[in-house]
């Protein structure tokens, strides 16, 4: 049945020329959704895949050259959807290890088998959540590689499938890493021709030196990520005014996360839009933090993909809080992934893919600082 | 360019034989939507089109037997999306009249004219909203033939669109008409061998009687649709604690919508959901129900299409209500629009197409009381 049904494919592809042949080629076929042969099932692969950091990345706590993942895809009739796990080791108590995430792969693999039609996506991604608490990037891996195949059974990237235009998509932030001064400027220099908007994570004690070190080279618009670094709430609203008349657009997470009264407190009076991050995990968090937050960044590797991601948009807007899209160091395959919601949102933090050496695909990319989305079917990636 | 195309498919279908030309038939062709000629243009068709009832419709205010409509297409490259608007005259404030429909498509024409592209439905849906307050009914028939249009370019029903399961879509309730005992029994044993579920709309006098007509003929779950008509709040809860006792399911609306505090009293204390019907309109109504209702009762010509109503659904189930999926009088059009929803409501109120007399439309239906959705891609209707 399959081989007669390939069979004719290829077929028309040869009898309608070169024109039509377009819709016939690899990754940007025309898949008939309603003739799929009865009893098609899904096959999970996965595996190890360290990505090789360009550079060292230093975060408050932490250095290092590399970041732990896992590569995902689920081949079907014809088509594969490919999907990652990336884990910080800052992270991995919220998104698991090497280890779990392999486990957990194994399990989901067996309820994938159960499934004929991957377009059930409501159903079987409400499954694997309940396969085991936690495991956020597993469950982000399975999500990103179903929608990836089912973006290409319908033919289409999933802005559109969502109803977005690309051209909406905005500029990326991208981070000027912590370093003295010389570095930092030439840092600066090298990225102000680059990007259209930097972001700094804040939250030492030479906070104020390194934006001063880097308004001595550009006006560039700068997005803070303060890291939960301010434990009193009338110094970091001191930090936001004093910020806010240096060009910074927005924070984020300025406190703790446990210091919710005081994060309202600065948020209510914040000239700057106040975001979450380690204050938000997924849609649960969402609600209870509208008045606390002006927004939330929402991670696919930490909110368990791109559905419960796209959820966590619409009720973001419907309680009218402001929405930025994150990444963690990432290849091009959840970046892309990510970059789909893109044109929906406030900010966007997809540089993840340009932090790596050994990305494994092609697909959104940042042209003159913008987003800049293809028009590959699912989340929109050639594998290299 | 166009006829080269249409000629290149034709001569794929010719070539590729039987088999391959299921794929190429009207209404399930294979659309691929990458190789739309650069500046295909929307346009839109409407006329009046009056639903003529098989039964007189009586509601507490009122009696008729027509209701007055307006039918939509949106001819597009090879494809037609359909949709209608619908709108009852107790209704004609909040939805519009035939005039006004009229002169609001009109101007929505013009938006259409101006898009490429279809699947840019978050940025189209939102200018066809700011033509003018109101006119959710108009601003749904846009919404319904949109969403066909491009579940047709995507090839597959918005169900799977959405990772919906459609074996999950639950029976429809069916409306016994308020009339004399004898009338309500023999309708009651009509409609008890049709429908798992009935619907009574009470709010008069003869609330006791009227259930206990119908539970001498049937023990089948029955909805209640109270139509604000308890104006104690009281009396509202002691009602419901009756009807409990009697094997009612659900409860819309009890108390009229003024009476906000009232009813969260009794929804707090009430043993059965209790949804919002008159209380709701759009999306941004939801929000603040939330301790209010139990649950939210969603129709696509109040709330502007299926656009909105997916999202009420996803906002709704975020904050923890339930959900149910009503209509107006309508033909298969709207109502297997909303039927699209289905699969993810508790409750599903779709008897619209049952009571008229001149459906254009074949999709949706109901098969031993069940909502049985086709597999024909976008709304999934046949017009006949």
């Amino acid at each position: 049945m399959q081989s007669r049904k390939q069979f004719l494919k290829n077929m028309a592809c040869i009898a309608a020329g070169s024109a039509l042949a377009v819709g016939c080629k690899s990754g940007n076929q025309l898949f008939n959704i309603n003739t799929i042969p009865a009893g098609t099932k899904m096959r999970l692969e996965f595996f190890p895949y360290d990505l090789q950091l360009r550079h060292t990345f230093t975060v408050a706590t932490s250095s290092r050259t590399t970041t732990q993942g896992v590569q995902v895809e689920i081949h079907y009739d014809t088509l594969t959807g490919y999907g990652e796990a990336s884990m910080p080791p800052y992270l991995q108590k919220e998104l698991g290890t090497v280890e779990s995430v392999m486990e957990f792969l194994g399990k989901a693999a067996k309820v994938l088998e159960r499934y004929d039609d991957p377009t059930r996506l409501e159903d079987i991604l409400a499954e694997i959540d309940t396969l085991s608490e936690g495991n956020a990037a597993a469950k982000a891996a399975i999500d990103i590689a179903l929608h990836d195949l089912v973006g290409k059974m319908l033919g289409a990237p999933w802005y559109k499938i969502w109803g977005f235009d690309k051209s909406k998509a905005p500029s990326t932030t991208f981070t000027i890493g912590i370093d003295t001064p010389d570095v930092v400027r030439a840092k600066t220099e090298e990225c102000a021709a680059k990007f259209n908007i930097l972001k700094v994570k804040l939250g030492r004690e030479n906070d104020k030196e390194m934006i001063e070190t880097i308004r001595s080279v550009t006006n560039l618009p700068i997005a803070i990520d303060a890291n939960q670094g301010w434990k009193d709430k009338h110094y970091a609203l001191d930090m936001i005014h004093w910020l806010n008349e240096r060009g910074i657009v927005m924070i984020e997470q300025p406190m703790p996360k446990t210091q919710i009264d005081d994060t309202a407190w600065v948020s209510e009076r914040s000239p700057l839009p106040v975001f979450a991050d380690e204050s938000i995990q997924r849609l649960s968090d969402v609600a209870s933090l509208k008045g606390i937050f002006t927004g939330i960044n929402i991670k696919l590797m930490k909110c368990t993909g791109m559905r419960e991601a796209w959820k966590m948009l619409n009720l973001a807007r419907a309680l009218d809080m402001k929405v930025m899209i994150g990444c963690m160091t990432e290849t091009s395959c959840a970046c892309s992934a990510a970059a789909q919601l893109s044109p929906a949102v406030d900010f966007a933090d997809l540089d993840g893919n340009l932090l790596i050496s050994n990305d494994r695909f092609k697909g959104m990319e940042v042209v003159d600082g913008k987003i800049t989305l293809s028009d590959l079917p699912g989340i929109g990636v050639v594998k290299l």
